[in-house]
């Protein structure tokens, strides 16, 4: 493995005292059946809003005193955005985040608040490896951060995983949601590090199911155009770096529909009284609709995040059935 | 004081393992000027979805085997029954829970599902006293938890601040919801007791303002027909055993708008990613509303309850200002 559990364990160290310590919440009541206990780590209580903080603090961390000054870029529409704008302001690193203009309102507008200089493209009629090229040359030098092609980010993630089969040792299987697989490969490495009989599964949507066709197929495919409303992982491929690790360590993949993501944002609401964004849900959509097929009584879920303009959330809650 | 730091520490001994230890959170970004933090803690996290829990199972778990048996009865339209039920539960004693027909279906719902005797009544034609009677009558014996004006319960509620003054040992100030006073004499207790020099603040809502009224006044007054979004702080007047406590050892008392706790939810969803209800959110709309007129740093915050039907939430967030 090009990652060892010595990896994340070292970024548990950088991230000390800087990332959160997210809670690992329990629900009570008709929910919690007996025979089946769900363990809910709350990544949407990290800071700047997921998970992504933890990679991008952990790599920005490590730039060499020449690379900081040159500064950094990164392109997102999501919660990359927010997570390397606030882990470069921490640093005192110069950071330029090339966002669409058509991004949530809530991810423009806290990237910004964290300091970075934000660009915007036109989706429709740009491409992001002209903007990419105009600012290579605009501001050579500076270091691109990859949202999860990257071994430090990986290692970063996977610090998450760490922390709760710290918090839940007997934990029997583990649901984590996959676009990129940054986060799902870098729980991979860690919580089979501690736990090699932990069964880990990379949940995604239906309509954005890349990483299931591909581990049908044994080999990364490509899909066209995915459809759903968890806009995190509208991923057309696996990541090249991160599908041979979760191809090597994962279980396999579950995938749930745009209703179940719903059903599991509003539980979490009324139950858990928390805010999950779409993506963030698949985990505990994929456990309230038992899409595990083995006996699991303990199982541990991630929420990735909880970034969702309030109105979207509203929309989404609401019986409206048409909403993207 | 007739309940001491000591009591509160036995409490949180009983507690230990059974309530949440819940999470302090704290927000980057614009809101988290570098000259004044907050650091939230969450009792909306807690088991039932209120602090309530703590104060119930506190006073139930110190009943006689004799009592156990007979029962216990609670009248609650709101965050009490579920944290009654969910004790009574946990001790296997039976529980009788006297709700009005027009609760939240939610907080119906979930009292029902931790096991308890749900008895409707109407508002409008039946008083809680005719009802309390005829129980009296029928199951004679049962002992009647109340909400707020007992030594126990206000102990065990004192623990939430306990954990917050330990987690945070500097704290400048400490914002916490007042309706009953409970939660706050609970408060008072704990922190005075292990900070001396700490300000606590009771904040409740301007259209329920009996606590802001009796402090002017030095001595307990009543409201008529208090009218705000909050209705967990619906009080006309501070309870007869909280009162003389809050008043010996509390610093004062603030008032907000409706309009100052929907932005406050409003932050809490967007920023800190949870489900606050109005009555929850009374002190973070304090502190972003700067009600707090002394210095202050760093300013603890209680979110005492999360309970809130979302259809609730959602229209809460809309720019409808009609909303009871």
């Amino acid at each position: 493995m090009p990652i060892t559990l010595e990896d994340v364990r070292a970024s548990a160290q950088r991230l000390k005292g800087v990332a959160v310590r997210t809670p690992v919440l329990q629900v009570d009541g008709p929910q919690r059946a007996p025979a089946r206990q769900l363990f809910i780590k709350c990544e949407n209580l990290q800071r700047a809003g997921a998970f992504k903080f933890r990679g991008a603090y952990n790599r920005l961390a490590q730039l060499t005193e020449a690379e900081r000054a040159a500064g950094i870029v990164a392109f997102s529409s999501g919660n990359h955005a927010q997570g390397v704008a606030l882990a470069a302001r921490l640093l005192n690193i110069a950071a330029t985040i090339v966002m669409p203009a058509d991004a949530s309102r809530m991810k423009l507008e806290e990237t910004k608040a964290f300091g970075a200089d934000v660009v915007l493209y036109d989706r429709a009629t740009q491409s992001r490896e002209a903007i990419a090229a105009s600012l290579a040359r605009e501001r050579g030098g500076a270091t691109l951060v990859p949202p999860y092609d990257d071994y430090l980010v990986m290692a970063g993630q996977g610090t998450a995983a760490l922390e709760l089969v710290e918090a839940i040792p007997d934990l029997d299987a583990l649901l984590v949601p996959v676009g990129g697989g940054g986060l799902l490969a870098g729980t991979a490495v860690a919580a089979k590090g501690v736990r090699p009989d932990l069964r880990i599964y990379g949940v995604e949507p239906a309509g954005a199911n890349d990483w299931a066709l591909s581990w049908a197929a044994a080999e990364p495919v490509s899909v066209d155009a995915p459809e759903t409303i968890a806009d995190g992982l509208r991923t057309t491929s696996p990541g090249e770096l991160t599908w041979p690790i979760v191809r090597a360590l994962a279980e396999g993949i579950l995938t749930v529909s745009d209703g179940e993501i719903r059903h599991a944002m509003r539980f979490l609401l009324e139950r858990v009284k928390v805010v999950a964004e779409p993506s963030g849900a698949v985990g505990v959509a994929a456990a309230l609709s038992s899409k595990l097929s083995v006996h699991a009584s303990k199982i541990g879920i991630i929420i990735s995040g909880g970034n969702v303009d309030l109105d979207r959330l509203c929309a989404l809650l609401s019986d409206n059935e048409n909403v993207l």
